[in-house]
C-alpha cells in the first residue's frame, strides 16, 4: 500500500530469559528492541507501508544496535536522534500454564525521557504522511515527552494527517507530577482513531461507564473528531492459552470480530500493538469490519512469534481472516 | 526382526530455525539430514531391521557430514555414492497456534538430481532384501532420478522383493518435462503396498473418485499387484494441535485405526514417513489391523520429536498402541 | 516465617537434554542439582524459612559446583560433608504429547551411599529446628544411608522436632539386602506427617487397602504419632497435559483440594517435592485445608518451571490458591 | 563523509559452524549474509557513507531475511531485485593453529547468476554517486552477470563516477564458457582503482611480471585510466596468526604500509573486502599514504570480528593507524 | 584461613556479548553480577575466608537474582539491603587482537547510588571482622554513597579493623558535585593498605610524582597509617596478550613481583580486583614478597576465566607462584 | 588403505564445559564419547581403514547414544556388547594461559569394568584383521578387564595379527589389587609397537633408565617381539601453547620428528591417541620416518579440534607433513 505512517515513542532494549526460565534462574538474555509505537511501525513496515519512527537513542553502541534493529525491521530511521543518556530497558520472563508472564521495567531517566525534542521539525516529519500514531505511554514518561507528544499531535492535526492514539493507561508511569487528566483529554480531542478500554476511559477521559458502547458514545460526544474507538477482549485461561477478539465502534455501531482460541502462546508481548497496527492498516485499506478482522488476526499471529515485533505478511493475516492455511505445513 | 529393507531417494540437509523463530528473525539453523525415503529407513533401522539406503552425496565435507548422520541413524551406507555437485537443502520454520509451519526447498540441480546411477548394481543391492521402498518424489526430481527409480522397481519386482511406494504427489516438482502420468503408473503397477490419498490417485493414477474405498478398488483393478493401500487422516486444528488416524485397504476391507489427539506438536515434519515405516514394519511382522495401529502410533510419536527422524523404539510404539505408559514419567 | 527446617538426603547432578531432544539425539546437557529432600528444602528456603540440608558431596570440583548450587538456592550448607567418591547422577529426557518423559539414574556407589555419617552431631543439627523432613529414598540407598536416616529420625523424635516423611517407594532401589518392611515401619512410627499412596502403604507399611481413607485410618492405628497423611492425584492425559489435586487426612476427615488442569507442562520433575514443601509450609503456617491448597498450588506452579527446584514466591502460590493473577502478563 | 558509493554483486547466505567445530561434527550453523562487494558497502555504510548495493534475491523468506540483514548493516536497498530462484550459499569452517579454514561454495544457478538485470536503470542508480565498486567475481559467475557488470562499468564510466575493481581471480568460477581475458580487460580499462596481485595480473590482464611495481607500470600503460593499484601482503604463520600489510601504487611510487601482527585471529573472511573499503574511504577522504594505512588498519580490525562484515567505526580504524587505544579495555 | 573480611560497594548486572561479538551484532547477553569490591569478596570467599558484602539491591526479581549470585559465590549476604530502585548495569564487549574491549556503564541513579545506609549498624557489621575493603568508586557514585563509605571507614578504623582501599580513580564518575580531593584524602588517611597508581596519587591525594617509590613515600608521610601501597604494571600488547607484574611498597622498600606473559586472555575484567584480593589474602597470611607474588598470580589466573569473579583455589594460585602445574592437563 | 584394525577398551561419556568455563561456573555440558583406544580407532576409520572396536555399553538410552556416536564416527560396532550397568564418565574443563585443563573421572564400577567378556569369540573378531591395539588403561581398570585384554593379546599374537600397545601408566587406576608389574610385562612381551615414556618403562616394565634410547634397547632385549617404541615430547608453555614432537625407536636408531609449535590449542585431550593412530597408519603404509612424521602431524591437528576424536583426513595430515596449505583459507 502506498501510504506513509509516522510513529513517535520510546524504544527500549528488551531482555528476555530463554524458554520459560525464571529471572532468578537464568544466566542469559535474548535481546530485541521494542516499544508500543515502534511495534506498530514495524508491523506496518512489514506490510509494505513507508513508516518512520521518531525517537531518541543514547549516543553509544547500545543506541547504534537499537538503530540497526529498527533498520532491520524496515523503519525509516531518519528521525532517530542520538543524545547522551541511557537506553530504557525492560526484562521479560515468559510464563507458562497458571504462572504469569512478568515484565520488569527499568526505563526511568532514559535518553527519551530527557529528550526535549527541540530539534524535531514536525512539518518536515509529516510531509507526505497519511497517518500519525501515538500512545498514552509517551505523555506519561516525562514533562518533555508529554510536550513532544503534544507538539506532534498538534502538528499532525493542523496538517490534516489522520491520528490514532492507543490510550494504554499505566498506573506505574505518570511520576513526573502531572496526572493523565491534565494532558490526555487534549491529545485525545485531536485523535481520530482511539484504542481504549473502560479503565482508559475512566483515567484518561473521565468517562465512567460500565457499558463499552455507552462509553464510546460519550467519548465521541466529548471529542467529535474521534471516528473510531476500539479495544480487544482477552480471555486469559492461562499464560499459555488465551481467547482473543476485538470490537470497533465506528460512530454508528459496535462491530464485533471473530473470536480466536490461542492455545499455545509463544509470546504475548506486543499483541496489543499488533492489533493497533492491523487496525491502522485495515482502515487505510478499506472497510470497517474487514479492518477489525484484520486487526484481530494480526494480533493472534503475533502471539505465535517470539519478541515484540510481528513479523508476518499481509497474506498470512488475510489468510487467517479467511480461515485458509491455518496451522498447516506449507511447502 | 531379521529382515532387510532397501530404500532409494534424495537426502537433503535440513536447516531449521530454533524454537518458533521465523526465517526472517533467526540467525541460527539447526542441522539434520532428511528425505522421505531415508526417514523411513531410519525408523526401520531403529526398530532393528537391517536397512540400506541408496543415494548420492556431494564429494565434499557436506556430503561426509550427511554420511556420518546416516551411519549415526543406523543405516547401511555402502550404497551411498559420492559425486561432484551440491547437496539439496530445505529450510524449516516451525509454526505455532494458527501460524503454519513452512518449508522452503532448495533442491534443484542437486547431486542426486544429476546422478545417473549407472554404478548401481541393483542385483547386488537387493541380495538378501525383503522389501524395497520408493516414493513419488524420486521420479519427480529429474529424468535420471526417474530412470534410477524405474530400474530399482523393475529389479526388485523381478527378484521378488516386496515393494512399497508412497505416491506423495508434489506439484512443485515435476519440472523436467515429464508428467506424473507418464511415469508413475508403471512404477505403481509393480508396487505391492501403496500410500496414496485422493489427490495422489488423481494425479498419478488417473483415478477420479470421491470415495477412498472406491478409489482403492479401482487402483487394485488397474494394478493387480497392489495388495495394500493406505493413507492418513490429519485434522489440523492448529500448527500445535492435530488429530491423526489412518486407514488401510487390504483388498477386502478398509480398516480404520484408532484416532489420536496430538495436542502439543513438537515437529510434524517426517510424520508421514514415520507412518510409512510403521506400516512396513507392521506388515513384515504380522496382522493387518495391528500393522495399521503400529503405523499410526509411530507417526504420533514422531510429532513429539525434533527433526525428521523418528527415534523411538518398538516398545514405545507398541505401548502407545496398547495405551500403556502414555505421557508418564518413566524412571 | 521464622521457622527452621532440616532435610536429609542425597543430591544428584541432573543432566537434562534441551527442549524435547531425546537422549539418543542430544549433544548437550543442562545441569542442575536435585534430590527429593533438597528440592523440598529449596522450596522452603524460597519462602523465607531457614533451611539446612544434610548430605555428602564428592571432594572435588563437581562437589563444589553442587555446593554452590545449594547456596544459590538459599540453603544453609554447613552440614554438607565432603568425602572421596562420586556424585550420583540422573539424566532427564523431557517428553511431549503421548511420549513419556524418562529418567535414567546413575546413583549407585555414590559418595552419599557410602557416607557413614559418623561426623554428624544430630543434636547440633536439630538445635533450634522446628521440623525434620526425610523420604523413603534414603533408607533404600544403602545400609549406611538407612542408618543415618534412622539416627536422624530418632534424634528429631527425641528432641520433639516435628517429622515429615515422603514414603516414595521405588522398586529399583533397595538393592543392598534389606527390604522396605525391615526398616520403614520404624521410621514411619516416629513420623508425624506422611506422604503415601496405596502402593507405599502396601510396600512400606504392610497395609493392603483399596480405599485411601481406610488405609489412612489403619496407618494411624499402627502408628499413633502420625497426624497427617497426604497424597496427590495426578491424571496423566499426556506428557504435556496433566490434572492435579491432593488429599489430606488429618485424623478426622479426608480433605480434598481444588483440582488443577496443567495444560502446557514445562517440567514435571520435582512436582511431588513441591507439594511436600507446600504442605510443610502450610502446616507450619496454619489451617489444614489452607495447607492442602497451598501444597497443590505450589506443585502446579512447579510444573511451569524448568529444573527440579520450585523457584516461586509465597505470593505467587497464594495468588494461585485465590485464583488471582493466574496466567496474566504482570508489569 | 558526505559521499555516495554504489556496489554491485552477489550476496550469499553464509553458514558457519560455531567456534572451531569442523563441518563433519557440527549440528548448528550461524547465519550472516555476505559477498565481496556488499562487504565493502557495509564497511562504508558503517563509516557514514551513503551506500547502495545492487543485487538480486530470491522472492521468498530467505531473500527477505537477506534484505533485512542489508538494512540492518546500513545499506540503501532500493536496488535489490526479487526474483524466482535460489540464494547462493557458502559454508565456513573456522580453522585454528596449523588447521586451515575452509569455505565450501554452493552458489551455482543462483538467483543472481540467472538475473538478467534488464530492470536496472543505471543512470538512475548512479545519480548522485561518487564511486562505483565491482569485483572480478561478478563477471565470473554467468554470462548475464558479466553483462550486468559491463553495463554498470560502462554507465559509471560515462557518468564520470570513480570506479574501483577488485580483480579477485577465482579459478573455480568462470564455468559458463568465457575466460577472464575475454571480459576482464575491458572492465579494467575503465577502472580507476584496482586491487590486484600478481596472479590477477596474469589471469585477467595478461601481464606476466615477477615484480609488483613493474606489473603496476605495465597495467597503467595498458589502461591509462587506472590511477591506483593495490594489494595486501599476508603472512600466514597459522590459521590463528597472520601478518598483514599493504602496498599502493599511485602512478608514481609504490607506497608501503605499516605491517601488523594479527596474533589471535577471530575470523579472516572478509579481510580483503575490509581493505578495499578502507582504500575507497581513504582515497575519498584524502592523501595516498593515509588511505593505504587506513585500509590496512581496517582490514586488521576485521580479523577480530566474527562474520564477513567489518562493524568498526572510523574512530577505531584511525586510532589503530595512530597506535592509540590498541588492545586496551575502554570504559 | 580463619579470618573475616567485610567489603562495601555497588554490584551491577554485567551483560556480556558472547565470544567476540560486537555490541552492534549480538542478540544475546550472558549475565553475571560484579563490582570492584564484591569481586574482591568473592575471591576471598573462594579461598576460605568468611566474607560479608554490604550493598543495596532493588526489591524485585533482578535483585533476588543478584542475591542468589552472591550466595552462589560464597558471600555472607546478611548485609544486602533491598530497596525500591533499579540495579546498575554494565555491558561488556570482549576485544581481540588490536581491537580493544569495551565497557558501557548504565549505573547512574541506581538503588545503591540512592541508598542512604541509615539502616546499617556498622558496629554489628564489623563484629569479629579482621579487615575492611573499600574502593574509590563508592565515594564517586553519589553523596550518600560517599557518606556510607566514610561511615564505614570511620567505624572500621575505630574498631581496629585493618583497612584496604583501592583508589581506582574514574574520571567518568564524580558527577554529584564533589571532587575526589574533597573526600578521598580523609578516607585514605585511615587506610592501611592502598592500591594506587600515579594518576590515583595525583587526583585523589594531590601527590604529583613521576617516580612510584617517591610517590609512596610522600603518601606515607601524608598518611602515617598507610602500611602498604601497591599497584600492577600491565603491558597491553593487544587485547589478547598482556604482560602483568606488581609492585608493593611496604614502608621500607619497593618489592617487585615476577612478571607474567598472558598470551591468550579470556576475560580481563576483574583482573585488578583479583590482585587486590590476592594482596589481602597474602598479607593476612604472611610475608610481604609472598603476598605480592600471590596477588599477581591470582590476577593472572583471573584473565583465563570468563566473568568478573576469580573462581580459583588457593592451591591453584600457590602452584602458579611456584611454577608448578602451569598450563598442564591435570587428571 | 585396505586394512583392518581391531581396538579394545572402555568408552566413556565426556562432559565438557563450554568455552573456558570452569566446572564451578558452568550450567551446561557438551557431550561426546571417548576412550584412548576408541579415539585411535576413530582416527583410523576417518582415514579409510576398516576398524572395529570391542567394548561394553549399558543396556539403556545412554548406551544407545554412545553406540550411535561410534557409528557416526565410522566404527564397525558389531563387537559392542550391551549389559546392565552404568557408563563411565569424565568431565573436562578446558584451561587457558597458565590455568591448566582438568579432567575428573567417574569411571569406577562401570559396565566395562564389570564386563567379563566371555561372549567374545576372539578368533572371529580377529578374522581378516591386520592389527590389534590395546592400552595400559584396560588392564588397570579391573580384574575382568585385565583378563579380557590378556585374552585379546594372546589371541592376536597367536593369529599373527600385529599388536600395538600404548602403555599409558596411570597411577589413579590399578585399584583392584594387582600392580602393573603383575600384568603388563606379559602383555608387552607379545606387543610389536609400544608407546612408552620413561615413567611407563619404570612402572610397567621395571626398566629404570634416564636415557630414552637406552630404555628402548633394554625393552627390546627383554621383549624381542617389540619392533618399535615411540613417545611424544610435549613442551607445555601454557594451556594454550605447547610444542610437540615425537621419537621412534625402530630397533636400529632413534628417529626424531619435526617439531611443531601449537600456539592456539583448542582441545588437547586425545592428542596422544591421535599420535598413536598416526603411527599405526604410517607403519601400515610404509616407511619409518614417514610414519613418525605422519603421527606427529596428526596429533598436532587434533589440538585444533574440539572433542577427543581427530576428524581430519589423510590429505590434511599429509599436507601438514609437507608444509602445504598450513593455516590458510581454503576455498
Amino acid at each position: 500500500m502506498n501510504k506513509r505512517v509516522i510513529t513517535l515513542g520510546e524504544i527500549m532494549m528488551r531482555l528476555s530469559t530463554p524458554g520459560h526460565e525464571r529471572f532468578v534462574s537464568s544466566n542469559q538474555y535474548n535481546i530485541v528492541y521494542g516499544g508500543a509505537e515502534a511495534n506498530v511501525a514495524i508491523s506496518l513496515a512489514n506490510w509494505g507501508i513507508s513508516t518512520a519512527h521518531v525517537t531518541a537513542f543514547p549516543n553509544n553502541d547500545i543506541g547504534k544496535a537499537a538503530l540497526q534493529y529498527l533498520r532491520y525491521a524496515g523503519l525509516d530511521t531518519q528521525y532517530v536522534y542520538f543524545e547522551e543518556g541511557r537506553m530504557g530497558l525492560y526484562f521479560v520472563e515468559n510464563g507458562a500454564m497458571q504462572r504469569s508472564s512478568k515484565i520488569i521495567y527499568d526505563r526511568f531517566d532514559s535518553v527519551f525521557a530527557n529528550f526535549d525534542g527541540d530539534k524535531i521539525d514536525w512539518k518536515a516529519v509529516f510531509k507526505g504522511a497519511d497517518w500519525f500514531h501515538w500512545t498514552g505511554i509517551t505523555p506519561a514518561i516525562s514533562a518533555s515527552a508529554a510536550k513532544i507528544c503534544t507538539e506532534a499531535v498538534n502538528a499532525a492535526s493542523e496538517l490534516g494527517v489522520k491520528i490514532s492514539g492507543d490510550i494504554n493507561y499505566r498506573r506505574n508511569l505518570w511520576q513526573y507530577g502531572k496526572q493523565p487528566l491534565d494532558i490526555m483529554p487534549d491529545l485525545i480531542a485531536k485523535t481520530n482513531v482511539v484504542i481504549a478500554g473502560l479503565t482508559d476511559f475512566e483515567n484518561c477521559m473521565d468517562i465512567h461507564e460500565q457499558d463499552y458502547e455507552a462509553a464510546c458514545k460519550k467519548a465521541q460526544e466529548k471529542c467529535p473528531s474521534i471516528e473510531y474507538i476500539s479495544t480487544t477482549h482477552r480471555n486469559s485461561i492461562s499464560a499459555s492459552h488465551n481467547g482473543l477478539s476485538g470490537v470497533l465502534w465506528n460512530g454508528h455501531e459496535l462491530l464485533e470480530s471473530k473470536s480466536y482460541d490461542m492455545t499455545h502462546i509463544v509470546d504475548r508481548v506486543g499483541g496489543g500493538d499488533a492489533y493497533m497496527a492491523g487496525l491502522i492498516y485495515g482502515l487505510l485499506e478499506g472497510e470497517d469490519q474487514a479492518a477489525l478482522e484484520y486487526a484481530v488476526a494480526a494480533s493472534v499471529l503475533k502471539h505465535s512469534i517470539p519478541g515484540d515485533a510481528n513479523f508476518v505478511t499481509v497474506d498470512e493475516v488475510s489468510q487467517l481472516v479467511k480461515g485458509e492455511n491455518v496451522g498447516k505445513l506449507l511447502r
